[in-house]
């Protein structure tokens, strides 16, 4: 099998920093310690790639090696298609993947065309080439269990514990968020090496395969105040009804198996995973019956904690949908967490930033992180999260660092980077990037966009101008994927990741695409009528013309 | 109702010719010379509108006129959302028109979203911005029936005739387009006030509201080898089962009824043109099942023309997809215009390349005319097209013209037209567009990617490349629609126009966007295995990473 890992240091490979970027990146999304897969070109969240497959991979990092800096890569389903002549301010490489025109779009369509070799899954940042390990989602997951505390526990999770399913390339974030977030935590895996791996980095603290030492762990850090996390091994779809059975009730409820890949994501109960791998191949269909059949039994679980009234939430792998669809006309009666607890972030245009260091040294990390201390002085917050990054969260591949903000916040940090590889205060470039599911970037009616307030939560015109405009902002590079976290049929999203060469052209364009791109979350979410959103394009200045006079 | 027309001449009511075409060409498109209901922003196509509703117009215009050159506008589905800081070289104006989430991407949905005035269906150059009335599909509708002789009679329409469905929008080209092929033609009309329009227009030769005299007519016409053409007024789903039944055998039957739209596109059989319009309002769905029922019916009489050896070809409607929702398993037995007589145009990038004179002056459609006969001196059946076209088509709103031409050529043309600017042989500045049938910039497995090589059909990848590619490329606006001429779910497909206002920069941009505009659709037909856009690809030197050394 290959190891693929990205150069590090000043030298380039390729002809300037605005492709060595997206060369280093690529290969940093295949890096052992960063893909859940690499010999698959699997990065994460069941199939989600980036690159085709290896000759498609190949054929990207010798164009991208040979690419001027007037000229733009076309990559389709992570597959090399096209070098053209555009010009310096325009991005060097654009995406789409795994798009298919609606009516086709679901996964036996996409399951066709994945095996003749026409396409592949890009989930959100796989193939877009920002994933950047388990950070990314720790933070997501922190902030959402520090909000959940804020609205149900007075601000304070200490003695508390959640129940969730999966310790996967992004479940495997929960139970450190939630020992970060003061609350302990037990997590069904039906796989032991994810146990053993969150284990080795230390996001994970104690493992069992019996439920009864689980909830006896459980129940003496709680009574202690202790947050402590357990992985047990077993299967959700069987657990958590057992637990319901039981009586045990958690703090709070929700799941990370990836559900929404009812082929490769969820192990039916009852099945080996060895017979569940084989059926992936020899019996598809029935493996996806059988999948979801098991998914209703753990939506009916957590719909029963629901009602007695501890906070149940969808954390976005669009397991209620396919309890839906298996006939529980119920499932969407707990909420997903956007409308639960993002959404006022993305009001604000606060989302998921996040950089890396193409230098590969850490130290130019911890540099960006008391610069944005320094930047952003009054938000203790942030540097509470900032010191337990730093603390408790190993570097997976390149140094990356990740931090939720907002419109106004964003450009500034990006240009202050900028100046701090111009003045040779970082040993390389620096890239900025983001999640697919940010404020302006992303249309997923299970998900992101659940419950709009005007409901426009179908509408995928927003994630579409989105990534027009970060292209006519001049992006370094800008995607637009189909199916990313909630599956086939279900979300069209944008990425995009912009490069600090400390140059003064690369200081223009940050200042532009760190601007608009969240500011077009804060138009959307405007659009859609909400009041803090309206008020913070009033407060920065905003162009929106349906609201002018308003 | 107001009245709308693009101001004419070179005077500027905006701040430069990049935001002053915008302007010119939505007008235009809502000029009542040009639009189908103008008083209903409604410009051709069933109910393809050029902005959501009469504030939203309004807006548009006071942004566009507003708007800096190193501003970009943002519409979403017709309505103007956002105005963005970008730079010289970016798009003034970035659409996404009708584009759902595609779980959500039916007509149900949409209609819904459309209710809530959050949507706008745009079609493809209704709500991007560049229809030119029906010159740009006469030319489409000639080209093919040309191609039908081709195939079927040694080139030869002489004493032939071309059974069809309406005359609207673009089905009233249909008459003239056979015609100027040589051919006689009988359309069945609904609507007594589209044949008048197009009697009135020089498009249609005769009117009757009687089979027998429609028939009579046609018999006399072909019998003298000249080419009439006949507008009966009547119900296709009646009028072609009834001629299949009594014997009668046209030299190829196709229909452009608004089909694709089944509430507002469709007369049901045996129901009044009253009855119809209040049954939309009061019953949609009795109107839709009733009017697919009968385009069953129509289809199952195009089958029996096919199985009786007649040149039978969908025009793109999409009816032969609503005849297999209502259970008519054959209905796409006979084929789609594109793969059977287009296709081979697509593989060299030769599509609906059009342009339109800002001024108003006729004359300067006639200089840019003689100045495309000088460059491509020998082709004789393009100058007999001008030629034609100069002498039958009446310019609706702006004078404007169409012709067929591949990569290559466009960017010649373009940059041509933009010298001529430059040094005053033309009055104000010309746009250059075309339609999202084309190329490389439309994913539509009913219609342009139907059976394609490789069945890569339903990727839409490919339209989204290459709206991010136009934008990269700097073309003037960029649009991303979905669910044009074949409906909601079925299509996804991108626009572009860029002005030629003579300025050095403006060649620049048009040089980059006319070369890889068309260059997307020839990468796009040689990923999908087709020797033709292989070849080409070679001959014009693009660079495609995964065909090198092949
Ligand atoms: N921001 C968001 O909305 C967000 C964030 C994180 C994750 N998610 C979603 O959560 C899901 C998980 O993401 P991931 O990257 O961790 O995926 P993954 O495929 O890497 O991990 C899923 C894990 O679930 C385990 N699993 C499968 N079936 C199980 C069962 N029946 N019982 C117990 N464990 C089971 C698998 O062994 C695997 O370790 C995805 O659907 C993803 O889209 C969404
Ligand atoms: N390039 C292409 O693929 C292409 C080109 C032209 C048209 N089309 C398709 O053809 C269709 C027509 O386009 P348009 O712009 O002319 O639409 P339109 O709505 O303006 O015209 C449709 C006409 O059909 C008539 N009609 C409706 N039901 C009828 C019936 N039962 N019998 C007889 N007449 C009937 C209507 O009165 C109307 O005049 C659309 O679906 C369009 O997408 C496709």
């Amino acid at each position: 099998a290959r190891r693929i890992s990205a150069p590090r240091g000043p030298q380039l490979s390729a002809k300037s920093w605005l492709t060595e970027a997206p060369l280093r990146m690529l290969m940093n999304n295949l890096d052992a310690e960063v893909a859940e897969k690499p010999e698959e070109l699997v990065v994460y969240g069941g199939i989600g790639r980036a690159a085709r497959d290896w000759t498609s991979f190949d054929r990207i990092v010798a164009a991208l090696k040979a690419l001027e800096d007037d000229e733009t890569l076309l990559v389709q389903s992570g597959k090399p298609v096209g070098v053209f002549r555009t010009h310096a301010d325009a991005p060097r490489v654009l995406i789409a993947n795994s798009n298919l025109v609606p009516h086709w779009a679901d996964w036996e369509h996409f399951g066709r065309l994945d095996k003749l070799g026409l396409m592949m899954y890009g989930q959100m940042t796989a193939g877009s080439w920002i994933y950047i390990g388990s950070q990314g989602i720790v933070q997501g997951t922190y902030e959402t269990f520090v909000e959940v505390g804020r609205q149900h526990y007075g601000g304070d999770l200490r003695g508390r514990w959640i129940l969730t399913g999966g310790l996967g390339g992004m479940g495997g974030a929960q139970p450190l968020a939630a020992t970060m977030a003061g609350a302990s935590l037990l997590a069904v895996e039906c796989r032991p090496s994810r146990i053993e791996r969150r284990l080795e980095t230390g996001y994970l603290d104690r493992k069992t395969d019996s439920l009864e030492e689980a909830l006896a762990i459980i129940d003496s850090a709680c009574a202690r105040k202790q947050a402590v996390s357990v992985g047990l091994l077993g299967n959700a779809a069987e657990v958590f009804p057992e637990l319901l059975r039981r009586g045990v009730r958690p703090d709070a409820v929700t799941d990370q198996t990836s559900a929404h890949d009812p082929l490769h994501g969820y192990l039916p109960a009852g099945w080996s995973l060895h017979d569940w791998e084989r059926a992936q191949e020899s019996d598809p269909a029935r493996t996806v019956t059988a999948a979801k059949e098991s998914m209703k039994r753990q939506v009916e679980a957590m719909l029963g904690f629901h009602r007695e009234g501890v906070p149940t939430l969808d954390y976005g792998n669009n397991i209620r949908q396919m309890a839906l669809e298996m006939g529980e006309e119920q499932a969407f009666d707990f909420p997903g967490f956007v409308p639960a607890y993002i959404r006022p972030l993305f009001c604000r245009g606060i989302g998921p930033f996040r950089w890396c260091a193409l230098s590969g040294d850490p130290e130019d990390i911890y540099r960006t992180d008391a610069k944005v201390k320094e930047l952003i002085p009054d938000d203790p917050h942030l540097h509470t999260w900032l010191d337990m990054a730093r603390e408790r969260i190993h570097f997976q591949g390149l140094p990356a660092r990740i931090c939720w903000v907002g419109l106004g916040q964003r450009d500034r940090l990006g240009l202050a980077f900028n100046e701090m590889v111009a003045r040779g205060e970082l040993s390389a470039p620096i890239v900025i990037g983001r999640d697919h599911l940010d404020s302006g970037s992303v249309a997923s009616p299970n998900r992101e966009t659940e419950a709009m307030l005007d409901g426009s939560d179908a509408v995928s015109d927003w994630p579409l101008l989105n990534a027009l405009l970060n292209t006519a902002s001049g992006a370094t590079w800008v995607s637009l994927h189909h199916g990313g976290g909630v599956g086939m049929g279900f979300s069209q999203h944008a990425g995009m990741v912009v490069v600090c060469d400390g140059t003064e052209a690369a200081a223009q364009r940050i200042a532009r695409v760190l601007w608009n791109d969240p500011a077009s979350g804060v138009m959307r979410h405007a659009d859609a009528g909400y009041d803090l959103a309206k008020a913070c394009a009033r407060e920065r200045g905003l162009k929106l013309p349906m609201l002018e006079g308003e």
